[in-house]
């Protein structure tokens, strides 16, 4: 699983750069991803957060468009960008859809056999990657790491953070900008798990939905949400951000531990999310550095 | 010359908007342009920032991808992002080549009988935008106006700024990322100006070139340019700061007035354009609020 370094962009007095490597959770496809590294790299390991993009993005639409590494720079924390699917599995369909199959990978491990080789996200996020960064020897605190996401992956980072917590290598924060945040009662959602996933959505309530997953979740929790009024999916009820927010206060989370914000205004665009990116970095940075 | 409004984005407590008009100076043809308005232009009119974009991008590149909002939104600055060529004019050869033609306008009026009816940026620019946004009533003060760019934005940039001294409506500053700092002699500028204007280069020589210009402005100056020494384009000879750097100093013009850095590592994308924009934004705003 040797990492081929694609290209290296200085940004910030750090580096992104991009690598690909063949991903065995993705069928032995080449997988791309970036990391910003930040200038303090070059001296020690730094704590890292993993970013995970929504429907249609790639590995550099976060580095791009997020407005993330200032901040990151300025905190001396790295950034993972993982791809948001597998690319040229070559499955029937697979390219039909823009909101299923190729940059639709939904951060979960695929069961239905059509699917099951190649969209297996969620191991390649959580346990791959992690793997092959460290063998590369990049200059990362794998003890230090959190998530936050865009929409899809901002379901992916909740799903993520909130699983990771029923193991022995935690994440410590997660955070989300417009993420589908109970996915099993939304018509994206519920179209990805009914295709990926033999077990549809009774599969996906015991792993794959924050909603469900924060009502059993032992705090306490270290999430930061926000949300726009103006988002045409959250006016459609592909988000559900009010779920979120009423499972958390019934299982007795805090607002503090579980803050979700509704933001007047903000739509779905990278606009909205690099308005609350300062926030989100200087959040995870926070707990990263405590 | 109504303009359309198209789309809007709230973004860090303003508004990116998106019009389109029937342009004259382009032949006629709808023409996209975004305007970002910070908070306080809901009350007051705000100093304005031209952004000229690079070869192959739109209107939309440097909104995205820039990092220009944040410190606009803090400075109470408006960004104009006009197009950086007129679109579906249909002139033979116009889709050839990705460095002449659509998406590689110059920032010039064409004077070649093939070009000269819809390629003329220059005027659009200078004259037909300000003119529009002006009859629309948008909220903008354009006694303080200034205008940055990014290589070949950055050419357009500095001849647009270096000519306006010549009127009684001068830019107050002007900026660039790894300008075409001496067309003239850099293949992309021969190429286009061999193109697009029937005088060639010598009608370039008096207008279109910011080392020849810069031999002839009367200062003082407000001129701020960075340039990275990865930049493949920096290697090939295209961008030849050294020239205008030269030039300056030739002319008296001091290293505070004409400053000029050339950055080790960096290298032309918009990775490189992000680190050094709130420099460039606080820059312009001191100048403009001053």
């Amino acid at each position: 699983m040797a990492l081929e370094r694609v290209s290296s962009n200085k940004a910030f007095g750090g580096d992104l750069i991009k690598f690909k490597f063949k991903s065995e959770s993705l069928g032995g496809l080449d997988a791309n991803f970036n990391v910003y590294l930040p200038p303090e790299a070059k001296q020690t390991s730094v704590p890292v957060l993993i970013y995970l993009a929504g429907l249609t993005c790639t590995e550099d639409t976060g580095a791009q468009k997020g407005g993330f590494l200032r901040d990151a720079s300025a905190e001396g924390i790295a950034i993972i960008f993982p791809d948001t699917s597998p690319r040229g599995a070559g499955i029937d369909g697979e390219d039909a859809d823009w909101d299923f199959g190729t940059g639709a990978g939904f951060y979960l491990d695929a069961t239905a056999s059509k699917w099951s080789k190649y969209y297996n996200m969620y191991s390649h996020i959580t346990a791959e990657l992690p793997e092959v960064i460290k063998e590369s020897g990049l200059p990362i605190d794998w003890s230090k790491k959190s998530i936050f996401g865009h929409s899809m992956g901002g379901h992916g980072a909740l799903t993520i953070y909130l699983e990771s917590l029923k193991t022995n290598s935690p994440f410590l924060s997660a955070s989300a900008f417009a993420p589908i945040s109970n996915p099993i009662k939304a018509p994206w959602g519920e179209k990805a798990f009914k295709g990926y996933l033999s077990g549809g959505l009774e599969e996906a309530k015991s792993k794959y939905d924050a909603t469900e997953a924060i009502t059993k979740a032992k705090g306490p929790l270290k999430i930061l949400v926000d949300s726009g009024t103006s988002d045409n999916f959250y006016k459609q009820k592909q988000l559900l951000p009010e779920n979120l927010i009423a499972a958390a206060k019934s299982a007795g989370h805090s607002e503090a531990d579980v803050n979700i914000r509704i933001r007047d205004g903000y739509d779905h665009s990278y606009y909205f999310i690099s308005t609350f990116a300062p926030e989100h970095i200087q959040y995870h940075a926070k707990i990263l550095k405590a």
